[in-house]
């Protein structure tokens, strides 16, 4: 049977979150890269020389990219013609200039999957996990009509919330609404790109703060869990969210120590752990290529999970909780962990991008 | 003028503990070493002989110890007339076994300065933070007349804890009753003593898990922050405290993420920063040697405290804590930071043994 | 197509090296795991229970083996009839031991592929690195005859060595004679196994020393290029090596170092490159399954190779080198990598049996 | 007695190796600093204003430099006039410029006591370690005659061969020559100065490659070993060195792998150790306050010396070796270690200008 895949492009396809994009759809079912765009100074270059002097993966560049022309990002002249989205990567130093250039691409026509945080707080731009929220896809056409887009911008959450944020869903889903969350993280240097956190900073040592990390972690899941009211989307004000996050000499994977503390109904460890385990979104019972079989894993070691044996379950789209236990103060106290640059980066996003043409918002 | 100092002994000198014991006191004014005492392996070898094959620390042996005969830390007969006390770091595969031995200490006279937690929940051995309880030490006499000592017993708590609960004290002492503690503690390896924590699980990568660490940090403040009643201490429970604790790749300094929330009034930042500032216990009264200037120092960056960067403020001696902060659950988060094997060890250890010297408890 | 696999052992399946087996096994086209072999303390369990604590790898204890019961790995009772051979990473504390289990095991009929050093230097033992010496395995019938064994014993050499030997056999192979190395390893601490070095000597550290270490890389590339005479085989005395290992905070990965000078004729840099990029060996000749395609992979970057990011290269079984550059004393110098517990241990190994059924040995 | 100090500058105070002065010289017995002078950024600003929020150091800015107000390097018009020297640690994107500014202090009679690379080719400008060519200041009046300078420039060395170069002239001294060395050198991060080396290369992985370090390792002992001739210094071409420099997870402290191949006589391992015992260079004879009392510290373990144990050695001035065996390829091979920013740095600078103060050239 002959498969003709979506022809799609990766703004920002040199950076470090862009070369995650190249080495995860390499050999994607459903998705061929045939636009790489970066900015002008790599404009031009075949892929493979624009990226070779800063390439940061463990494996060689892909074959399938290695000679494609870099495009640069604003040169809407040379944009292929047929390309059914874009995953955005782009870093530009002006985050205004970041939120021109998606807004041009959705304008004319062009699918928008980001992971930049400039939309995170548009009210009509869902802010995808697609577990949590596959719904509020539906304010696509809302979004196209108001801002008279043919294309559409979806966006990804922040990666120091996706360690927990899946577990936490799915107890609430489950019926035991949280009602308070206290947070540590001790997050990745990957998630500081490169060349991010100098090593005289992360030998012997941590660092106890991340720019702008708490108020993410603290805000974001308002509006994932929220809902579509009118032409925005509402954040759930229920749950109170306190973040700490901490930076540590780990390549990949955050890891999220949390507290809960629930509304009404406390659940016993027996349910938590049954929820878990059974818990399905919707890429689960789509089937969607980069879906995690089991989103929630949960590990009854005490010293589990650990980034360096946890952080690539499941092609680094699960995440991995453990030390499940009675909390003095709040009811529960466990452990999360979650790869940082696959499901709470690139990868999140190419799921996003699947429910998107899975749900026929994409073609 | 010649001072005659205090000739002093250590139980388990050739250890992890008992070196930086070695270390410290190698030129203090009011203490002599003229007793290492250890295993029978160690027995009878010089003390550099016993040590050079595990010695740990950054300075060479010191010269007031080299050539000290290392007596069997269980064979009394070798005991030097004149001991005015001993420092305890004795390791023993079973806890009986080295309580045993510390009680054999106490009743033949010599008073013991312990770093170990097997008396630590004894109702009658005080567990010593300088700054924090130097009263109990009022204990003493009624622990000798219970159990017929001429010496006696004291122990400091788990150095997990010492990061934040000189902090959280002044705060209460200024009138500012703490109701509830969360906390999640970032531990160096050098608390897990030698060889200790594998480097195959300390390079990229985190240990969510410390062995019997949680409960000790959750329990241990309770009985510091208690009162003498009766022939015992007795905790105070008006605080409850959940810990989470993780070990990270540091070589020493313990750093703890802590949420709290008070009773009933909260005091405003300025206040916080105001009590900290000034916040002086009873070694800073009594200028005690190994005293650090100001117990608690906070840094306004807000990057800080780091363990390579601050564990050695003040000696090692003093805590570090920054970051001060509204918390959107409870009232207040902050960061703090101690030198584990100094302030939470054997620093701590001498710094009580001043404390008792001071109070005319040892001679 | 009905292909019948076949059916092999482990012993020693539960330990460092062992797991690796376990985990590159998972899935191997020709060989199917049907017997794990431990120590008596893990005879009886299941695997997945006997290992389940001391489980190091990334992934999770492979299906095919959860369920095996695990047999003593001297109890030869229980040893399933129809065994093609085992794989031995049997670790026991004493070396006389393990040589006496591999040998019962040949006596018994079953060849033995090798990962201990017990009998590296029996002289009708072939040593194998199957790109360079695989007409060693002539020697197995002179073997089998000389210990009347219906079974026989292939072993590989030390890790250390891997990263640059190939490259150098190239070079000879070529008509470059070489007549002095002198080395210096970086290596990584997973060579050490489990719990294996400290974090303590890891953090902020290197160990210049391993102990028995440059011997084997000094004298182990003798044998490995040496020739069959008679009943054994006879070294290559023609180079001198001169090794200093040390061991450095890397989870996997062995770098060297290397430095040569050539007995007569000088290869250019072009001759050098040329060679490497051509090089195959009978694995690629025969496309074994486990075979890299390309044994060596130069990488032109001045900061290759790296061990984090070069350490996969064509699943583990290539060798990277770089930065070959003019020597001021000798005639070369450059960098070489290879991944010790793939191609230097568990993937070797599997590539050494590969070849081993490709040429007959092995049915 | 009043000792009055000699009043000092230290120009680049704020950067990476100016703190390390900054900090050495909080309270030199002979120096006292009362200029420190930076870019024009900082120009203006109290030293705590100027440095607190790159302060690397484990200390706290000192008390007595806390207040200066920092000059602009190149404003020559706030200079002190009583000034004695300066220490220059000057950075600057353009060599250029770094040299035309030390030129400058140099016309104005100012001394000074260079970190920089940019005058260690100039042939009348010795290129000093203290221990072993305190004689080539001799060349100073040549250098002064022939700019027309009434003060001096003098340098220190690259940090990457001061583990190992007075160890091997301690052994041509006393009459044992050195033809050739091969050394591999794994050097630490600080050398990098900060930000440097990316986090994202140095968990878990090794960066074989310095730029331009190799050079220096291999060229400037040549100048340092050499003679003054005429208006000049000659190298010593005597000696052959091929150096392969790499980058380690470690904060603080060289490491070198070092072969050695003697011309005739080649001493017996009693008579190295011997040699390394009783060196003694000028400092130690003239007891120079930072001069190190034993120079070269062997260690008889097998596993030192190690960087974070040995590194701070004598105040990080003395240089340890260790693991002196029989070389099959040369004569000898050990490794040696010195601390990069105290020996390799800000350390040797001192002791440089304590070594001119001795000799009268500054006062």
């Amino acid at each position: 049977m002959v498969v003709t895949k979506i022809k799609i492009g990766v703004l920002g396809a040199t950076g470090a979150v862009g070369q995650i994009y190249i080495k995860l759809l390499a050999n994607h079912p459903w998705f061929e890269i045939v636009d790489v765009a970066a900015s002008p100074q790599s404009a031009g270059k075949t892929y493979y020389n624009a990226v070779k002097d800063k390439w940061l993966q463990d494996i060689f560049v892909p074959e399938n990219v290695r000679n494609l022309v870099v495009r640069d990002v604003q040169d809407y002249t040379k944009l292929p013609k047929d390309l059914g989205f874009v995953f955005s990567a782009v870093e530009m130093p002006k985050k205004e200039d970041i939120k021109a250039v998606e807004d041009r691409y959705a304008e004319m026509g062009i699918p928008v999957v980001s992971n930049n945080s400039v939309h995170r707080w548009t009210p009509d731009v869902p802010m995808l996990i697609a577990e949590i929220n596959p719904d509020h896809t539906k304010i696509i056409p809302i979004q196209q009509k108001k801002h008279d887009w043919k294309g559409f911008i979806v966006v990804k959450p922040n990666c120091s919330l996706q360690s927990y944020l899946t577990a936490i869903f799915a107890l609430e889903k489950a019926g035991f609404k949280v009602d308070k969350l206290i947070i540590t993280t001790l997050q990745a240097v990957s998630g500081a790109g490169y060349p991010g956190v100098p090593s005289l900073d992360m030998i012997d040592n941590i660092v106890p703060y991340i720019g702008g990390e708490e108020e993410k972690t603290e805000k974001e899941p308002l509006k994932i869990l929220g809902k579509i009211q009118g032409d925005g989307i509402v954040n759930d004000e229920s749950i109170k969210i306190s973040a700490t996050c901490t930076r540590v000499p780990v390549v990949d994977g955050h890891t999220a120590s949390i507290n809960v503390k629930f509304k009404d109904k406390v659940p016993s460890k027996e349910e938590i752990l049954q929820i878990w385990k059974e818990f399905k979104g919707i890429p689960q019972e789509l089937n969607l290529p980069l879906a995690p079989k089991q989103p929630i894993i949960y590990l009854d070691d005490d010293n589990r999970p650990q980034p360096r044996k946890d952080r690539m379950n499941d092609k680094g789209m699960a995440i991995t909780v453990g030390r499940l236990r009675k909390d003095p103060v709040f009811d529960w106290k466990f452990i999360a962990l979650s790869h940082n640059t696959i499901r709470g980066a690139a990868g999140g996003g190419i799921l996003n991008a699947e429910l998107l043409k899975a749900q026929g918002y994409i073609k």
